[in-house]
């Protein structure tokens, strides 16, 4: 269902990696990200098949212009978000316009991404993140309390918590294996965490911002998801286990958390629209200030590869579908303001983790060994993940009629804990 | 206790006021803050007597040089936080030569803190708050369930979360009422909070950064230390109370955050630095990596009092002892970066709800509650806040041979809520 002229069926650029198929960024995407080249600064960028087209410069060239590309150039696509939809809506028909098949070529404005530095879209302002997959939050629960799996609130509300900020770093930076307190045969210690896990989730870069106290309704709350990341949640359970009661996770989760770089924006995305599936059986209505009459829901595919330090290449351990989630991105923006909290351009929003109904669409470790130990095709198991280890994040929107989009990757390599 | 000439016994200033007994901000104080004057952009100040000390006027005026004051004197004290402790400590000194009865007065650099504004001392990066508070814990716990009054983690570490940044507000802005969904009569509903509460709280500026992955150990915690001011993590326990499971407070804190604007100084707290209580009786030692060698509490007399709009004056409904905290802001600091997570200068540290022992140290009203209604003066009754009420908080910090210093206030107006 494309809404636009750029997703008409059989666009192409110029670039011609980006016919390729299978390529993540073909025309139809153009996601925008903040990459630097030796020697220059951070600077806006669009993802074009496999490489970068430089938005500053083309605007040295004369060939973009207007406050939209302006606020992309710089070292943070925050002041693409505080201008809005509209703004990124008319910036992405200006790429497309630059970047399409039949336009004059201008090679010189590319960087191959291979020879690219990417960097975080801007530093998260606030970033808060969700637990809004039925299955995640059943299979997990039903493990610890069969008879009462789920949150009191989770068919009423989409359950959150405030994250850590200034932990959050791009894909490819590594993560140090944490140290804290953990119950270990009874006893409780101070070590490095035994029990390192990821979260494959969707992050929600957000746009505009709503005055404290003035909450932004459903009705409108789509308009606040300036575009969507890979997020891994990096977890570590022993620790997390150990300090939640009862005010949540801390320091399980503030160590390191993981985005793509490449924001795929909502306007790309809109296509890839789908209804949430039904209510689960037996469950009450969605609150009436909570419903969406929109097709708030996203066909996304999601998987999580693990490379451990003696495989060759990285094996896939989940594949879960973002269309399985139970509330929205646009619920969530909703509810985060109900009581009119302020969301800032530039926050990030978490969707938690990604799991879906089936075998194989566990979408964190911890769900993974209710069924057992992670056996790996060389003939490695693993429980949780061990130093050298690295998850790697891909995913895929798809919709009949439409090209499939991606979000490149989101990857981290565990690093040894520090000695004592 | 002096520590340096700044606390010197008999020490005064030029400016009258701040020789008023009992006064919150003699020379021995020295408050910084953002200040704005009609018609002029915000700057650095400093609190003396009932007047702000202008630095960036002092500066044209070639009374004050260098990098400490230079980074003071703009629209955010961030970059003298960024610039740590040893930057603070000489400002200070120059400052407390520059005020002292004998230096040659400048009446033209003062302000009437009657006709200025404050702002933030700077937007908080990231905000975590803490519960660390015996008292507070346990009397509400053993509300809840009396064998198990204390989170599991309580002797252990502080406990905490991370709260929300956006919509920390200075002093003296009124607070809306939220809506959000609880439990009523058993049904859930979607209306305004019936349950507003305030949490009297000590919040800490940080200074300095410690890179990802690197802890500060509590050896040096307390030099991540800046300043301190007092904090209302305006609480509505209804919706609290309903979405907290399993991840902790959400909704039911981020609406509003109030901090008093000065920031006094780790250095003007030198002289109150107090042991930490005893452990529990019966309660394990502290962990090596959290037990600190120093005097880390503080001597600080915190009040929270209450004014209905039919009352003529604020009453004073808490007096609670700041020194009677299980754990200190530096144990905090220690614990919060121990798993690597990088605490950032302009970060804000809250303490959690500071109660003490007795009967009118309960400080929050969920605690009062378990006496009883709170019963005014002008006959008035509360449960929780009513619209109109301003909650108003004041304290001192005191030690013997010590001049007392004082905080300014903390103050917020509860606005009704939003119609439907």
């Amino acid at each position: 269902m494309p809404t636009d002229h750029t997703h008409a069926p059989g666009l192409t650029s110029w670039v011609a990696s980006a016919q390729a198929p299978g390529c993540d960024f073909p025309i139809q995407n153009l996601p925008l990200g903040i990459f630097s080249t030796p020697g220059k600064a951070p600077r806006g960028g669009v993802a074009i098949g496999d490489q970068v087209f430089d938005i500053s410069a083309a605007m040295a060239h004369g060939l973009l212009r207007g406050a939209a590309a302006e606020a992309a150039s710089g070292p943070s696509l925050r002041p693409l978000m505080e201008m809005g939809r509209a703004a990124s809506a008319e910036l992405r028909h200006n790429l497309s316009a630059l970047l399409a098949e039949g336009a004059h070529p201008h090679p010189e404005l590319l960087h191959p991404q291979s020879a690219v530095q990417m960097h975080l879209p801007t530093e998260p302002r606030n970033f808060s993140d969700f637990m809004a997959s039925y299955d995640h939050c059943h299979r997990l629960g039903a493990a610890r309390d069969p008879a009462n799996p789920l949150p009191p609130a989770f068919h009423h509300l989409p359950v959150a918590y405030h994250s850590r900020a200034s932990s959050v770093r791009p894909s490819g930076i590594d993560v140090r294996r944490p140290w804290g307190q953990y119950l270990k045969d009874g006893q409780i210690v101070f070590a490095p965490t035994g029990a390192m896990d990821f979260e494959l989730e969707l992050g929600f870069w957000i746009a505009g911002e709503n005055a404290q106290g003035e909450p932004t309704p459903t009705s409108l709350s789509d308009q606040r998801l300036f575009g969507f990341c890979l997020l891994n949640d990096w977890s570590v359970r022993d620790i997390q286990r150990y300090e939640m009661p009862p005010l949540g996770p801390f320091l399980g989760k503030s160590f390191h958390t993981s985005v793509s770089p490449w924001v795929v924006t909502a306007e790309a995305l809109a296509p890839f629209a789908t209804p949430l599936p039904p209510r689960a059986a037996g469950a009450p209505p969605c609150p009436p200030h909570l419903t969406s009459h929109r097709a708030d829901g996203l066909a996304i595919a999601m998987r999580a590869a693990l490379q451990t330090p003696a495989m060759a290449a990285p094996h896939t351990i989940t594949t879960a579908p973002f269309q399985n989630m139970y509330w929205s991105p646009a619920q969530m923006v909703a509810h985060h303001t109900s009581n009119g909290c302020n969301l800032l351009a530039g926050d990030l929003l978490g969707s938690g983790t990604v799991s879906g109904p089936a075998d194989g669409a566990e979408a964190c470790i911890a769900e993974i060994l209710l069924r057992g130990p992670i056996a790996l095709p060389n003939g490695e198991s693993r429980r949780y993940l061990e130093d050298g280890d690295a998850v790697i994040f891909t995913a895929n929107a798809q919709a009949p009629g439409a090209t499939p989009i991606g979000f490149g990757e989101c990857r981290g390599t565990i690093l040894p804990a520090h000695k004592a």
